[in-house]
């Protein structure tokens, strides 16, 4: 009764939405990328930072190379999948700023050091990878979040500027035969909330 | 075209969603709390590793507490907003994977090392902060996710333990007056998504 998105909504967006471990054959497109990308972009970072970058492999040689830095349980739902994006943050996201949030013009500058944009970047890229998934799943798609991988052959083989770091890599596609796991068990309320 | 929810839903989620500044008196119950949770906590962490916990500030003096803990420019927001949550991650999640995890045993002693426990936790519980705003804003309600506190006194007043780290803290309740500053640009596509 407290939520006000409709019920079919919300099992779309979260209660029957899996982590998907095969794929069909169709397509993702960069429209529908597009569009995921213009209703997740105005979900909020800290300072409109927006630090969160994302690479999408569609050329087999791409593929190969991402392939090769998954862990072994990934590899084949990574090379099947229509759509594999690397989600990384950009360190230097602090150069958008002066744009971005233009009503602080010292913003770009109280993140000179990489000590302070990193965590700061970090944190917010993975609030982004949130609402992405989210994003994915209101396209329709199934999301398939993954972070066993070498995180720095990732870097390497795909942000040879040092400026990118990896943090999570995402199949992306219809679900296939068997695409589920089990689901598991959710901690309860009492287990997670408090009140003080 | 490409996005299979409603353009109202959308709306409300991201597009008309807003960071809130000011709220009104109508105060947020626990009822709404455990709906959002009970949407949200379907959304996928690793392992699922569920590291996110959540501390609701009601009384009087935990909220005085916290206030003493943000910045400046947060105090008063923080001070008046209807409901105000800490989100943390609980560095020590790897305690629940038996029951949460149990088809791979040996996931608790895989983190035993806090070196290996506490990004992961960060990473997971930070997406699980992304999804926690959509939910607030499911349930109807603004958040205003905040960054500007001292984290060791936020850690050191209410998480006594070492075992919690404060990731964000988060403002809840119905926009009131002037809750919201112009909105900021968002990055074109081009400037975040690349193909290879």
């Amino acid at each position: 009764m407290s939520l006000v998105i409709d019920a079919a909504t919300q099992d779309l967006l979260f209660r029957e939405a899996r982590t998907a471990n095969t794929f069909t054959d169709e397509p993702v497109t960069d429209e529908q990328v597009q569009a995921i990308y213009d209703l997740v972009k105005y979900a909020p970072t800290a300072m409109n930072s927006q630090p969160l970058r994302i690479v999408l492999v569609r050329s087999d040689e791409a593929r190969e190379r991402l392939v090769n830095q998954m862990g072994d349980g990934n590899k084949a739902k990574t090379g099947s999948a229509p759509l594999v994006a690397i989600v990384a943050v950009d360190t230097d996201f602090h150069e958008h700023l002066p744009t971005q949030f233009p009503h602080y013009p010292g913003a770009k500058d109280a993140f000179a050091e990489e000590d302070a944009r990193i965590p700061t970047g970090s944190f917010n890229a993975s609030l982004q990878i949130g609402y992405l998934i989210i994003g994915i799943r209101a396209a329709g798609l199934a999301a398939g979040p993954m972070a066993g991988y070498d995180a720095e052959g990732i870097n390497k083989e795909f942000f040879g500027d040092g400026k990118h770091r990896v943090l999570a890599v995402i199949n992306i596609g219809r679900p296939g035969e068997g695409a589920w796991f089990p689901r598991n068990p959710r901690l309860e309320y009492d287990q997670v909330v408090t009140t003080v």
